[in-house]
Formats: C-alpha cells, sequence, structure tokens
C-alpha cells in the first residue's frame, strides 16, 4: 500500500477513539452521556437541514466538515465541560498539542487543510465558523431541554453562564438565536437554571 | 415558533435515537459495540478523506450526507447484520415503514429530499451512493481488522459472506477493494474467516 493512502486509513482508525469521549450532555430520553462523535454527527446533519437560519450564506460543504471534526483533539485533549472555568484556562495548550499530534498522522496537504478547518471553527471568524458554534450549542439544548433542563440543574449552572455561552449562537444565527432564548427563559422560570441575572 | 421551524427541531432530536442503535462491529481497541451515529459520523469522515480515490468523480457534499442519513431508518427498524440471511428477508419492509414515519417529521420538501438521497444510497444506482456503499463496508472493515477480526470469528463468517458484501466496494473505489481484498485475505489466512471458496 503507497504511503498516502497508509497515512490516510491510519488516521481513519485513531479517530475512532473520539468514540470514547464522553460529555455533560445526555442524550434524550434521559439517556446516558453523549460521546463526541455522536455530537459531531448530529451537528452536521442539523447544519445542513438548518442552514436556511444562517445570518450569511454558508459553504455547506465546510459547515458539516467543522462539525465532524471540530471535537478531535479531545481524543488526547478530553472534554471540556462548556461551564468548567478551572478546565478552561488549560483547553488550548491541551487541545494545541492533541492538534499537532493527531493530524499529523495524515498525509502533508491534508494536515493542513484540517488544521486550518479546525482553526478557523476555533476563531469563529467566518459565517461558517459562526453558524458550526451556533450547532455546537443548539444541538445540546434541544437534548437538554427534552430532558428537562437535568444537565443544567446537575451542574447548578447560572443564566449568566449559559447566555455567556448560548449567546453567540445569534452571531450565527438570530433566528436560531429566538428558539434559543426562549428555551433558557423558560428553564430559568422552572429553576432549571439558577437566575443570576 | 413557525411551524417549519419546528418540524425540523423535532427531526433533529428524533434522530438522536440513533445513538441507542448498536452494530455487530467493535470499536478499535477491543471496544465496545459501535452505535448507528457513530458509525455514521466515520464513514462521512472517511468519505472526505479518501475521496481521491472514487472510481468517478463525486459530488462530495451528498456522499457526505448519504453516510449521515443511510441508516436514521434503523432507530424503528433496527440493525440487520450483514451476514443474517433471515433478518434481511424482513430488512426492506421494515426500513420502507420507517423512512415513512420518521422523515414524515420534516417539512414535506425536506422530506422528499432526505428520501430521495436514502432511496439513492439503497439502490447504488449513482457514483456518489456506490462511494458511499464503499465507505459503509470499509469502516467497520477497517475496526475488525484492527480487532484482529474478532467480529468475523464471533459470528464464524465464511469468506463467501464477506467477499458478497465487500465486493461491492470495487464498484466505488477499485483502489479501496484492493486493500480490502488484501484484509480479507490475511484473515482467511489466519483464520479468522472460514475459508469456504
Amino acid at each position: 500500500m503507497d504511503d498516502r493512502l497508509e497515512k490516510q486509513l491510519a488516521f481513519s482508525l485513531e479517530i475512532d477513539k473520539e468514540k470514547n469521549i464522553f460529555r455533560q450532555t445526555h442524550l434524550s430520553g434521559h439517556g446516558r452521556n453523549e460521546n463526541d462523535a455522536e455530537h459531531a454527527w448530529h451537528m452536521a446533519i442539523m447544519a445542513y437541514l438548518l442552514r436556511e437560519y444562517a445570518n450569511e450564506p454558508v459553504d455547506i460543504t465546510k459547515v458539516m466538515l467543522m462539525c465532524l471534526i471540530h471535537d478531535i483533539v479531545e481524543i488526547d485533549a478530553g472534554d471540556t465541560y462548556a461551564y468548567d472555568e478551572e478546565a478552561k484556562k488549560t483547553q488550548k495548550a491541551r487541545e494545541d498539542a492533541a492538534k499537532e499530534r493527531i493530524f499529523s498522522l495524515l498525509p502533508a496537504d491534508q494536515k493542513e487543510e484540517l488544521t486550518a478547518l479546525f482553526d478557523e471553527f476555533e476563531s469563529a471568524s467566518t459565517a461558517e465558523a459562526r453558524y458550526a458554534h451556533a450547532m455546537d450549542n443548539l444541538q445540546p439544548l434541544i437534548l437538554n431541554s427534552s430532558n428537562g433542563g437535568s444537565d443544567w440543574r446537575e451542574h447548578g449552572v447560572s443564566a449568566s453562564a449559559v447566555y455567556g455561552r448560548q449567546g453567540h449562537t445569534k452571531e450565527g444565527s438570530e433566528r436560531l438565536y429566538e428558539v434559543t432564548d426562549r428555551i433558557i427563559r423558560e428553564n430559568i422560570g422552572k429553576g432549571n437554571i439558577k437566575n443570576d441575572l
């Protein structure tokens, strides 16, 4: 087998490990914790189906790819909970090291492409990245909401923290932020999110 | 919330259930059984990275979408193991009913689009569908191969059955079929696949 294909298959096998990285979000029906691969799959389909609500026209292939690969670094770096301020301090260093190791398994051109795509997502510097971030927020929101807000209750999350993260959804989609805001307000009303506003 | 968005979000929540549909394939590192959502995520990334090996030029967005949605029907129909001849007799009827119920949650235009995409995949009638099928075969092959062929051994699968399925990979990618064939022959040699040829 030639070197290029061998590298592509080695990377393909390596990313299987993403299925073992579990998040704080629970599956609908009060299910188990969700893993990163499932989350990415769900985001990519939602991105396609909801693309009409993106604030700006987006290259949907690029968005789907961003959704699919954005958590690969967590194979080494682990999942950093959105509301864990301590862990977030070391997140970038952990993820940079992981990005270098894992994407280096690919041929150089594909390493470069996926690294650029990951960096674009992280920096939220394009319409595609901002819309992909809206999916990264909306996907766990609909699961958590379907479970009566139990993920927020379990961690005692405050309204300011939820808005701090979910507020960015409006940069990708004003329309989907309207839905987000309504769900957050309902959950504050029910006491699932601590009202510190 | 308007009716269209409500339907799109209802569908988005419904497909979460795909994460509970487990396959016969095991994760690398002799892990647990893989579920359909993880399998679809993995296929979509591999499809993108390996697209240079497709026999014909493909619309990669369409291929990735096919990969992402091709197992949604299994939410109702369950997973049918590729080498379970009894279950395969009722597979089409079960999956047709599931397709109608689940895709009907979407707005009419998106129901039509996803149904057509699913049918195209099933019929293997286009370059995209044939290449997506190659991914549907190659993804579990690399996991199983990394685990020393344990999925084949567990089910006592024969070489003719393996070739009956994996042989279709060459319709999507001659190059990837070369790799497939080498892996199968190695596993016949090691006794992981029963040699009935």
